[in-house]
């Protein structure tokens, strides 16, 4: 241990040796990087317009900032990007713990950029604790992919509300279309309402499932099935191929017994091993075949239009919401109304009715 | 026809007989209602808790009506009846066109009125057309409960938002409370989010079903099988037997996948014949076990308390939402900046945020 004392020359009590030196406590990468020079909105468009994924890394960075001179500059860029957005295919892709997501994502994503698509795997993922199931907070299992040029891997955002992650994700998506990615994989972990979010912002959502009896797929949260452009079953390898096909059959009958999404299109059960790299091309033809069909109908614009609209008002919402919700007068009020409506001593509307004339000073 | 000229005199050119009587435009019976004396919140409270049926009906009309001074007799009355709810069992009932819900509610309201419970039918039907498929619209088929002193059966108001509809709906509960019914049916039509707002205010969430194969069953709408907290497969008479047996099977196979609901309580299947009185008691028998079941393990209360909560929060929010878009300035823009996000010319996010910025006066 080094001890440095100001002043040496009048202390004489204890020989120290200067021993060997330290290693800074911060990481001097990280160091450089925090002088490393910013950028304007007109170059990072640049630079992201060019494909320069170092750049477009950093632009999202800024995006997910939560500093507002970082947020003025972002909010500059999305916009000068704007006109180069919107011609990817969008893949939300969920699924029950255990069902291989990672190795999934991992497989078709190499089968794309094989293929010479330019992939973008994002993720939302509101949690704050990675380890709970997020698989691109662990890059590692990704190992091919990460380290393929043709690929762009981003963890979700580690802090904020769903509302603020599932925005995020949204922005990066564009910034990612702008940086000429064709393919688009939007992860979640199937946490609280994250799915409704992904599917609001993907053209197809995929839902991965692994063999089970009906006890095991209570995995499934409500409403994923419904949800769901296709269902694909993994681990369809060895000795599980039979289990993973009477799952099939069980999937093919439930799906059956939900109307017809609005879409036109029955969703469809697959099988596939990510592993053995079984069936991925099916997989990948299903969802191809799918946006043919969409875009012949004319509900894949429609349905992206529809998410464009979406997302102004749910932005909307959330901030009227965020503003009334952390106003001083009525953080100070909320619990004492709360509880007197749980007492039965004051009706909800009551509460809310005199709450909100608080909040619009009445 | 009759033609009224002001003056008489100075109009010669045409001869017109003064000819039969024309009968008013507005119904005698409604003028007469509306000079009927108005009573106070202390006078309106005291017939609805002498069980005063009359009382209660013009009670839940100044709850529907759209004017501020009713509005605000109404709020007085259903803070006076507070103390007095609550302590009803409150069940919701949907189901797909056909499934006989009128003759369901009928059997199972005679069954229950027969037996000395005082029963209020109320449903939530936000769509303007009554003839789309509310059966209260209509009492007359249900005819004997409708004419029954026990029972108290009362249309859904015919205008407003869901949210608006819903609210009047969840106030009229607690005023039949006040008045004494110990059992309160809400019943939809699975118009839009009809049956998540039914959801919200009860404690029991029927599905009624029909027999049918896959492609027939496709009737369901989305999410509601994992809302009900029991099926009843309607119509289990005559040849029709063996289809409802093997819909009962199909139903239960696939129930099997959904997770268990938060009650702890495993979704029962059963099937009956409203028309031919089969089985009215045994479904009966199953609401009480499950209510037995949530008050032992305290759910129903949690799940009041929730939805009291739930309720303010609603409240809150649904107001906050309609004070952003009935501003005027807003109301200007709006359609302008949707069109700006659907021709790609500035992002949701932006469109919001100067919305939100005129709002506020920033």
């Amino acid at each position: 241990m080094a001890h440095h004392i100001e002043n040496e020359d009048c202390y004489s009590g204890l020989s120290v040796n200067s021993g060997i030196e330290q290693p800074p406590t911060v990481n001097p990468y990280l160091q450089k990087r925090k002088k490393k020079q910013t950028y304007t909105a007109a170059e990072y468009t640049e630079g992201i317009l060019k494909g320069n994924r170092t750049i477009l890394s950093q632009a999202v960075t800024l995006l997910e900032s939560l500093k507002p001179e970082h947020q003025v500059i972002a909010q500059e860029v999305i916009e000068k990007c704007l006109p180069y957005t919107g011609k990817s295919i969008r893949l939300g892709i969920t699924g029950v713990p255990g069902a291989g997501k990672s190795t999934f994502i991992e497989a078709m994503g190499m089968y794309l950029v094989n293929d010479d698509h330019r992939l973008a795997v994002l993720a939302i993922d509101p949690s704050s604790e990675r380890s709970k199931g997020s698989i691109l907070g662990d890059k590692t299992r990704m190992e091919q992919l990460s380290s393929h040029p043709n690929a762009f891997i981003r963890p979700s955002p580690s802090a904020g509300s769903l509302g603020g992650v599932a925005r995020k994700t949204r922005e990066t998506i564009m910034l990612c279309e702008a940086a000429g990615f064709d393919t688009i994989f939007v992860e979640t972990v199937g946490v609280g309402q994250s799915e409704t979010a992904v599917h609001s912002m993907v053209d197809f959502f995929l839902f991965l499932q692994v063999a089970g009896t009906g006890d095991e797929l209570q995995g499934i949260k409500r409403g994923i099935m419904e949800m769901a452009d296709g269902i694909t079953i993994n681990k369809a390898d060895g000795t599980n191929v039979d289990r993973v096909n009477l799952t099939k059959a069980q999937l093919t009958s439930a799906l059956h017994l939900f109307p017809l999404p609005e879409s036109g299109w029955s969703p469809k059960v697959l099988t596939c091993s990510a592993l053995n790299g079984i069936n991925i091309d099916g997989v990948w033809e299903m969802i191809t075949e799918y946006i043919a069909f969409v875009k012949e109908s004319g509900y894949f614009d429609h349905k992206r239009l529809r998410q464009s609209k979406y997302w102004m008002y749910e932005s909307i919402n959330d901030q009227l919401k965020s503003h009334f919700y952390n106003n001083e007068k009525i953080d100070a009020l909320l619990t004492e109304y709360e509880q007197k409506v749980v007492d039965n001593k004051i009706s909800s509307f009551i509460a809310a009715k005199e709450l909100l004339d608080s909040y619009f000073g009445k």
